[in-house]
């Protein structure tokens, strides 16, 4: 029994080494070394490479290195029976949920337009909203989409939330499916999308969608750049149904520098930085999925291939 | 009896209609206009000319129209005999509370850096600080500055505060007068200076007081810019022992078109947006004392000249 570690991003003997910190007599490789394939029964990925963990015949479970298994899901040479697992870290959605915050604390404060108008000297007072005055709308209530909205509930604003399927969360009116979606977007300011990336919601964020948000919303994605149709954002902003946007994530990263998003005062860029994983946090959470898949137990936090996540 | 309002930005007219609105039998005068001047018991002032209160032979109470009493302290002309209130309005230490928060999250998540970086369309993730490993210190611990402390500590901040004279605030560790500054700094990150304007505070923060903190800190400054020595902060900055600043107010407000703290990035400048008096909140508290004064009980909010709050 061993485990693979295969990601692209020169991360992957730095993550060994804290695996093998927690559990030192665990066999860990990493994928492009030489090493006896068969020995593998657990594969570790993050934007692994397309066909790489069909070189492993006794890969039995293979778990995203973060919160998202897109990446896994759209892998055409993902085997047939092996299971898939993510990474469900109490600290990815505390992280998730401060990162939130700040950015809808900087927008109602016009902490942004101050940006902007820092860059042009300009002293320019702008009303202030009021925490308890904002309606926040969460998209996707999962294990991030939910904490994101009890503790901005916590902090005083109002909150909902819409997800696929119907979710009961305990003082946030939730809507479901695409008959709740128009009832959610009338209740909303500020719109977070934390949904998973799965065909059903893969582009969501269009020119459709942004025709039924209320006049003035802002919109802030921390989940995955291929949620938004980059473009129709910028029409909507364009013609005021979007009022600005925080984007975390896009669809090519790092943004080229000739994306007309840099050229947009009222869209703050960042890094794709909400939520980072923390090594020794991970580590321990994929070794305990490691250990039940030696030990024939339940597997924690499995992926339905059907659902996407 | 009756009630005039002095102040020279232009809005002493919607004043009068907000408490009049709220107490029609009220005799409400605006300084300038012609009217019985002895029949003043009570002055509404924000920012009033010097000697405009000497005018007014059976004035009693002279009240700021907002949380500072500096101005009124400062004016050479003021009578001997007259007592002296501010308005505590639960919603400034509210709004003040909420703007604080987002500065400081702002800050942790670096999205200062962010918008930096944004207009040189730079793509550069950095570290991110957790709520958690942040110890933020007020200074001031006046009707604001506790319910800042308190609020931040509620969110998850480490929270420390400092005096001039000792206070006690449940959970939060504090520190008194220039004995115990070097204590509370040392334990600090982020400094929010939440001070009263007086002789003793005026120019507090300085050269010396930079010494004293850590390499490093972020300063937050939504008092007044007369705490401030703005050349000493510069050079603070320059050296490395505070890391940037956000600064609400100014020595003088508007912040002047040539004035250097426009060309630091790291110097995050709104136009004293923090907090924004209520007219209806502040003006119901306004007549309360003044139906205090004409009844005899014992005022409100009262100012002690020495200590300047």
């Amino acid at each position: 029994m061993a485990i693979v570690i295969i990601r692209q991003d020169g991360k992957s003997e730095e993550w060994k080494s804290a695996i093998q910190e927690l559990a030192p007599d665990t066999n860990v490789y990493v994928h492009g070394d030489d090493f006896p394939k068969e020995e593998v029964s657990m594969a570790l990925v993050w934007k692994h490479p397309e066909n790489s963990l069909n070189q492993y015949p006794e890969l039995k479970l293979v778990s995203s290195m973060g919160a998202g298994v897109d990446f896994i899901l759209e892998d055409p040479g993902l085997p047939e029976q092996v299971a898939i697992s993510r990474v469900v870290d109490p600290l990815l959605a505390e992280d998730m949920s401060e990162f939130v915050l700040a950015l809808v604390l900087g927008h109602i404060k016009n902490l942004n337009t101050y940006h902007g108008d820092h860059r042009r000297r300009w002293w320019q007072p702008i009303a202030y909203t009021r925490i308890k005055d904002t309606s926040v709308g969460i998209m996707g209530l999962g294990q991030l989409g939910a904490k994101v909205a009890l503790d901005l509930k916590g902090a005083g604003f109002q909150v909902s939330g819409w997800s696929r399927s119907s979710k009961d969360i305990p003082g946030i009116t939730t809507y479901a499916g695409q008959e709740g979606l128009s009832d959610f977007l009338n209740d909303t300011n500020v719109l977070v999308c934390l949904l998973p990336l799965t065909p059903e919601t893969e582009g969501m964020l269009d020119e459709k969608f942004f025709e039924k948000v209320e006049e003035g919303t802002y919109l802030i994605n921390v989940a995955r750049g291929g949620h938004l149709v980059e473009n129709d954002l910028l029409m909507a902003i364009e013609n005021g149904k979007i009022s600005g946007a925080s984007l975390d994530v896009f669809q090519q990263e790092p943004l080229g520098v000739n994306h007309p998003f840099w050229e947009h005062d009222n869209i703050l860029i960042t890094p794709h930085v909400a939520s980072v994983s923390d090594m020794d946090s991970v580590a321990s959470l994929l070794l305990e999925n490691y250990r039940r898949l030696t030990d024939g137990d339940a597997l924690r936090f499995e992926v339905s291939r059907s659902r996407g996540y």
